[in-house]
């Protein structure tokens, strides 16, 4: 029965290899190799330098070593890297469990701010680094450029790698920086698509008010419509395994209806030409406020854990592939012949990400500052500087994006387009390892006492943060503090309009929308439940 | 971001479509139709001719229907049928599942009558089909076939479907049923393998002793290298489990790792070109017995329902691409011309695997009774009805064997080959829907009182079929069993070998292999385990 596997497995496209064995082999070294990172990244749990993308990266870039030794110099990787697999089937499962394990509150309260971060700041960043690069790439002999070139170099570099976010920023460590930096990568993602498509479509060479005012109109349209998609798709799933009661008769059935519509709202959005990354996001948050109660207790740990393990493999699968990437000699063999000007525009990259970021965290949290009453909340100098720092970090997005712009399939016979694809490996390598390196001790240094009096919740008392729930379901910390709150809750409503729309919310949550879908305390209670143990009544 | 998406989807492979646009479509179409099945598949849980896979065939039928309406003819399905989607994506969840899920006692103890089963059995199936297939289609007049092909439509209908048979089958209302039917077709694909090299590499026209016995060798190599190659990856993933506690510090590190050390079993076999399915079984069956008990809790819960739920989308998408690739234009206007024809060679095929299955169900069981001793133990004649039925259906497997014989990529212009592979799909369509329907009625029928007189445990109680225990792991039940069965096991020792063979095991497996592996009662008492609580000092 093997045989057809064999023969046909190069088919597969995901595979690029010239022999069907090779393609067998790789498989197998991947798998391999995730097993080897899974393992280092356990024992490497305690050291505070290296983090698990790190490993992964190393990992595979000693791995390109090995594969160039072995092959004498002739390729590096065993697959070319492909925007498909990254975007069709490692994407969805990272961004989709960040959504359902996010803290609502958080990132809701701060969702003013998120958005201004991630399309205000996005635009500033992406001009900023492409009159950069017009300015002193035009200078240099770099090959066929035009300004369409460099305002993608403008995009390219905008986007926040918000895999990597992920691994260095803790949710529960540092509560408001998390939902502040992840939150803008999520948004940022939106206003890439926007800046992308609108380089690709719209005339360069007469941007007047209307081409803005479009520019904006569909930027407003996509954010809507997508975030309405993801919630539309998770109430859905919501009612369904509400009304059906699936798990009578199947636990898998509950799990697999709530992959299989996360991943439908995804790629629904990408059939509409939506931000899939926006959608699946909204989906996790309502999926796990609502959805999730409703299913049987051994579906929410397996859901739980499942989501977070894929996530997991696709991820360091994903650090894994940038770094066996990074060593592909086709690229590198155009843009040897002046290594020198390669270091100088990779650094050049390098300081434009770092302008442009500084460009928009600065002045945006000033006027985030503005609006904010209690000292409390605003966002301190120290905090600004970690929001600019955690932000540097560009990854597979980045190199996803270059590869559109400046290859066909893979492949690139011009000079300049090569010099960009290297330098973007560079950029995304160097900002990875060191940025990414850096980032733990940074937050020590700056912020010592770190979570607690990071935590924008100025009445949630010490103890929540105890190790005891951290592991917890994200909304569990969340009822638990909101109930706490209470008391306090007509002085904040007073101070802070968040807080208003806030209460309404919940009102119209519990009066309409939780006995329609379901959700915490509108379920048969199952015994035996360490979640509904311990508060019932909800929020 | 999302156009790189588009943009290059159709490179994947997987999806044929000739625009890029279609291709997100096919893949929304697919998650869509999954979801569907699934709420459907609940909806018909207590009817009692339709299962799961059938409601997934439908479904698959009537989407091609759809779509060969709207397409006005030219095109039925969305996806050609892959193989390496089939072999390297599909299958192996399925079967690990299956060993990861399977009562381990009830198969070991009727390990010989499997492997007889499986291997002689599937030889003798083989036999008597090609030569019923040269007899007949001979004299017919359907193309250019020589006795090659006629061999390979030997092996291909000699493949029982195993997907199918743990649909139609349950392990807790039949247990000795489920183990010798499924058990044998997955022996019985270490036996097609060996026989689809053997037409390919073999001269076919010198066919003497010393061929037949290098096929002998071959297929204890294979049989056996497989094995230990799933126990050892098996056994590895506990040891690194237990020894580095992987559990401390992350609960998704241990979940990937025991996702990834199963595929990576399976590929590692195929690297080495052993059969995959068994070496995956058998890490399933170590997993269960070893890895599963050194995990948390939650890990726990989450890889049994994971693993499940895996092997039931992998499932469901099987029969649902089976289902719309049967109408497939390109083949049926081949075959078209003559209608009559392809009814005749489909009718032929069907009763060939009818008759090559009955030839050795009936003379092997009654070689199997012939070394048992007890009367409980024999397989009875009614049951042996079962067993030849329920082995009758062809699935997935027969249709991927057969395009690899009779097609290039997909696709064929030979009219043979093209009524070969649409009576192939016939026969699939047919067995899977008519004699998977009619089985559980027959079972039913045939054995009226069930599960209990079925079960081939003499001394177990009835209450151990209570529905409480029926969702627990294999593994508990065996256990439980097995305390019970303790007090009169000198005088089973004395009267059955197979005991002896198990108490020998149970004596090394609590020596040596448990304190090295872990397993139940070595590994630390977690408190709050359902599973953990009831029985400790294990068997």
């Amino acid at each position: 029965m093997g045989l057809g596997v064999v023969s046909e497995l190069v088919r597969l496209g995901v595979l690029s290899s010239t022999s069907d064995h090779a393609s067998v082999v790789s498989i197998n070294l991947f798998v391999a190799l995730l097993c080897a990172c899974i393992v280092l990244g356990h024992l490497l749990e305690e050291n505070r330098w290296v983090n698990e993308s790190n490993t992964a990266l190393i990992i595979g870039l000693c791995t390109g070593v090995v594969i160039l030794l072995t092959t004498k110099g002739k390729s590096s990787h065993i697959l070319v890297f492909s925007e498909d697999l990254f975007f069709i089937y490692l994407l969805p499962p990272i961004i989709f469990n960040a959504g359902f394990q996010v803290k609502k509150k958080q990132f809701f309260r701060n969702f003013m701010t998120i958005t201004l971060f991630g399309a205000v700041g996005t635009m500033i960043s992406f001009f900023t680094i492409s009159l950069g690069a017009i300015a002193i790439f035009s200078r240099m002999n770099i090959g066929t450029l035009d300004v369409g070139d460099f305002l993608a170099i403008g995009a390219i570099f905008s986007a926040t790698d918000s895999v990597c976010t992920l691994q260095v920023l803790h949710q529960d460590e540092t509560p408001l920086l998390y939902s502040l930096v992840f939150g803008e990568g999520v948004v940022n993602d939106a206003t890439s698509v926007v800046l992308f498509n609108a380089l690709q479509n719209f005339d360069l060479n007469h941007i007047d008010v209307a081409v803005v005012l479009k520019f904006l109109g569909n930027f407003c349209y996509l954010f809507l419509s997508s975030t309405l998609l993801g919630v539309f798709t998770g109430l859905l799933s919501a009612y369904i395994i509400k009304k059906l009661y699936i798990g009578r008769h199947s636990t898998d059935r509950e799990v697999a209806l709530m992959m299989l519509m996360a991943y439908l709202s995804y790629m629904l959005a990408e059939l509409l030409d939506l931000s899939g990354i926006l959608t699946v996001f909204f989906c996790g948050i309502v999926m796990s406020h609502y959805t999730w109660h409703n299913v049987t207790e051994s579906s929410r740990v397996t859901t739980k854990h499942a989501f977070a393990t894929l996530s997991f493999i696709a991820e360091t699968f994903l650090f894994l592939y940038v770094g066996m990437d990074a060593l592909d000699m086709e690229k590198w063999e155009f843009a040897s012949d002046s290594p020198g000007k390669s270091i100088g525009i990779s650094s050049i990259l390098l300081g434009l990400v770092l302008v442009g970021r500084a460009a928009f965290v600065f002045p945006l949290s000033f006027l985030s500052n503005l609006t904010k009453k209690s000292p409390l909340e605003k966002i301190t100098l120290r905090q600004q500087i970690v929001i600019w720092w955690a932000g540097l970090m560009r990854g597979a997005v980045s190199i996803a994006l270059a590869y559109n712009k400046f290859t066909r399939s893979g492949h690139t016979q011009l000079h300049g387009n090569a010099i960009m694809i290297t330098s973007t490996i560079t950029v995304v390598l160097f900002s990875t390892m060191v940025f990414g390196m850096m980032t733990k001790p940074l937050i020590r240094l700056l912020l010592p006492a770190s979570s607690n009096t990071v935590a924008s919740e100025p009445s949630s008392p010490k103890s929540l943060h105890s190790p005891l729930l951290t592991s917890m379901q994200g909304s569990d910390l969340e009822t638990a503090s909101a109930q706490i709150v209470r008391p306090s809750s007509l002085r904040m409503l007073l101070s802070k309009p968040t807080h208003t729309v806030h209460y309404y919310w919940r009102k119209f949550d519990d009066a309409l929308m939780r006995p329609m879908f379901g959700g915490r305390g509108f379920v048969p209670f199952s015994p035996g439940s360490p979640t509904e143990q311990s508060v019932h009544a909800g929020r």
